[in-house]
């Protein structure tokens, strides 16, 4: 185990009814809000007049700006700061899924920033200050309710690229699984995906002794995939939609990746595909992580085996190493087809005439990932492997 | 699952070296302290020279108290409350386990309050203010480390009672796996009964729907189980006490609780043989808790069958149910008796003539635990089963 620092205060408020409490936790920081959030949805769904009523009932003054779209945009992120500055503005909801939440993470960065918000994502600004964030959630996925993460797209060069701060962490989650009754299949297959994704990230690492967190994230990952599946068949089913709804917060508060090196290879070439054609995050990853996998578990194929044998419980017995580390990873693939994710770019109508410059653009910074470090010819192979 | 809420913001520092750190987070909440501890064992291993060199180093003012001894007195505590006044001291330093830590929540509690301490475990006094606590952690056992509760005794009437308050959580918990070296096998093996007891007490519940945090716990004990019987083999393994220290505090830290109704009955039975006899926390656990499991099983006989399946791997095709959850109880004492832990009263030398007024102290307050509703008739016959 690798020497580490962990602190988390995000405080979560978990189940039926709970957005009605989000105008008194506001008030613990600020009377005067932006409240952000998506394509209208919440309007259809009657959250945002509860929401309101909410917000009214606690005499808080509130500014809108809805419109953020998946992979959310710098220009709508530049509008959010432009709001907050002209009306002094102290507090941000977000009511939506992690695309809002990010958004909102990334104009609590700009208000008080003198310069362009996207040069803390091109390494060019420190942050120093950010307004408070609350979030009330509804898409159980990117677990940006409770981490230090936002990732954002800059519309002007097709570039992705994510900024960590405990700064970020938002004051406050209210997390409803009824509020995800409403979403689509596809949408929460991609979300369960996600939070796979964001466990993975932690698990496949090549720091040795690590008990206690392997068996943790093999937990969650069991209950993400059993849950999922019902949840994906039966529609409004509280108990599964719930399970996925507190494993998307714990895969990414931090707790997972504890004294283990993490990888973060898999969400960089998934965010070249989003990038470039917008893909969903979560097919995404549907996609470049069993790729990744066959890529490199020969660097350390008892951490694939294990994977295997504990969470498809594949008897440890059967057949050699290698063959057990190999039966996961095509068990991954079947679940997320059983889901009606992709697991192909094909299937993802990605042209291949790309694929060299996605790797390119995977790697510009050096590079990625530490389960092995890949560099462009990797990122290419993997590209490859993901057809 | 159940609606809650959940928050926790300590501070965890994790690995070698870090209580050399201590004098710098300390300053973040104030420059006069009380350094509180045990018998001595801090001075022989040399870790009592390092704190105050830190300490110095960050020019703070130490006042001293040692003396604390397990299952710590409230006698003590008024002591400690006394020293903080007169030195106007603002932040408390625990160095030890769990009983010195919860001695320094209860200063902590009693030093801006005009009556006397006990007050609040006797439910007649409501804690408005309480000072900072800090710990350095030398013991994996309490989880107090991270935990909204201190449990301390009144020597006058061999009284043992706990009290809850989100003020008691430490600002921050620094863990060093070298610290727990010296310690002896006994309080290995009692550290690694109290760490499963936390999780029991979540775990056996009759919340339904709770598959994330039982698949948490599971992944918890089974490392407990693991790494226990390594660390009391092996003194000194670094890797097995990292697993045991970091366990000891999710285990506690609220986390495997959210969304389930607690128990709790094991502890209250336990903590009579504490008060009564001296017995240690952790043996008391060894000795109540099978025939606390051998007395409830039967209210809910898929939730033992599900512990024996999961966390002992005892196949669940194999006999009937009820055959099932048995198994994981005797497993369970196989596993204490291994580490060289009680499992009876008999060992513990606990004559049984007192076994009636101890059943009668457990429920004094009413009825214990929620898994199945304890009264002294019921506690009674657990004591009769744990002889």
């Amino acid at each position: 185990m690798e020497n580490f620092t962990f602190k988390n205060d995000t405080k979560i408020i978990f189940g039926k009814g709970t957005e009605n409490s989000a105008g008194k936790e506001i008030l613990k920081y600020g009377k005067k809000i932006l409240l952000h959030y998506g394509g209208g949805s919440i309007k259809k769904s009657g959250l945002y007049d509860k929401v309101m009523k909410s917000l009214k009932e606690s005499s808080i003054t509130v500014f809108e700006l809805g419109g953020v779209k998946p992979n959310p945009a710098v220009s709508l992120i530049r509008q959010g700061i432009g709001i907050c500055r002209e009306n002094k503005i102290d507090f941000i909801l977000a009511v939506g899924g992690g695309s809002v939440i990010d958004s909102s993470k990334a104009i609590s960065m700009g208000v008080n920033y003198s310069g362009d918000v996207w040069d803390f994502f091109e390494g060019k600004a420190k942050l120093e200050s950010s307004l408070p964030v609350g979030v009330i959630l509804t898409i159980p996925a990117a677990g940006s309710e409770s981490s230090v993460v936002t990732v954002i797209t800059n519309e002007d060069g097709l570039i992705k690229r994510g900024f960590h701060s405990s700064m970020l962490l938002p004051k406050f989650a209210i997390l409803n699984p009824e509020l995800t009754f409403t979403l689509p299949v596809f949408q929460i297959a991609c979300g369960a995906a996600d939070i796979l994704a964001h466990t993975f990230e932690r698990y496949f690492t090549q720091t040795k002794n690590v008990d206690l967190t392997d068996r943790l994230c093999e937990g969650l990952m069991k209950t993400v995939i059993e849950n999922s599946k019902i949840a994906v068949k039966d529609l409004g089913n509280y108990d599964a939609m719930a399970e996925l709804m507190w494993a998307s917060t714990i895969a990414h508060n931090g707790i997972l990746g504890t004294g283990r090196v993490e990888d973060w290879a898999s969400h960089k070439l998934g965010h070249e595909l989003s990038a470039l054609y917008g893909i969903t995050h979560g097919a995404s990853i549907s996609v470049m992580f069993p790729a990744w996998m066959k890529y490199v578990y020969k660097y350390n194929i008892d951490r694939f085996a294990q994977f295997a044998a504990r969470v498809f419980n594949i008897d440890y017995g059967f057949g050699d190493e290698q063959w057990l580390a190999l039966r996961g990873i095509t068990e991954l693939e079947n679940y997320f087809k059983e889901l009606g994710l992709p697991t192909t770019l094909t299937e993802l109508k990605v042209p291949f005439d790309k694929l060299e410059l996605m790797a390119e653009k995977a790697v510009v910074k050096g590079p990625i990932g530490n389960f092995v470090k890949i560099n462009k010819e990797d990122a290419f192979k993997i590209y490859e492997l993901a057809k």
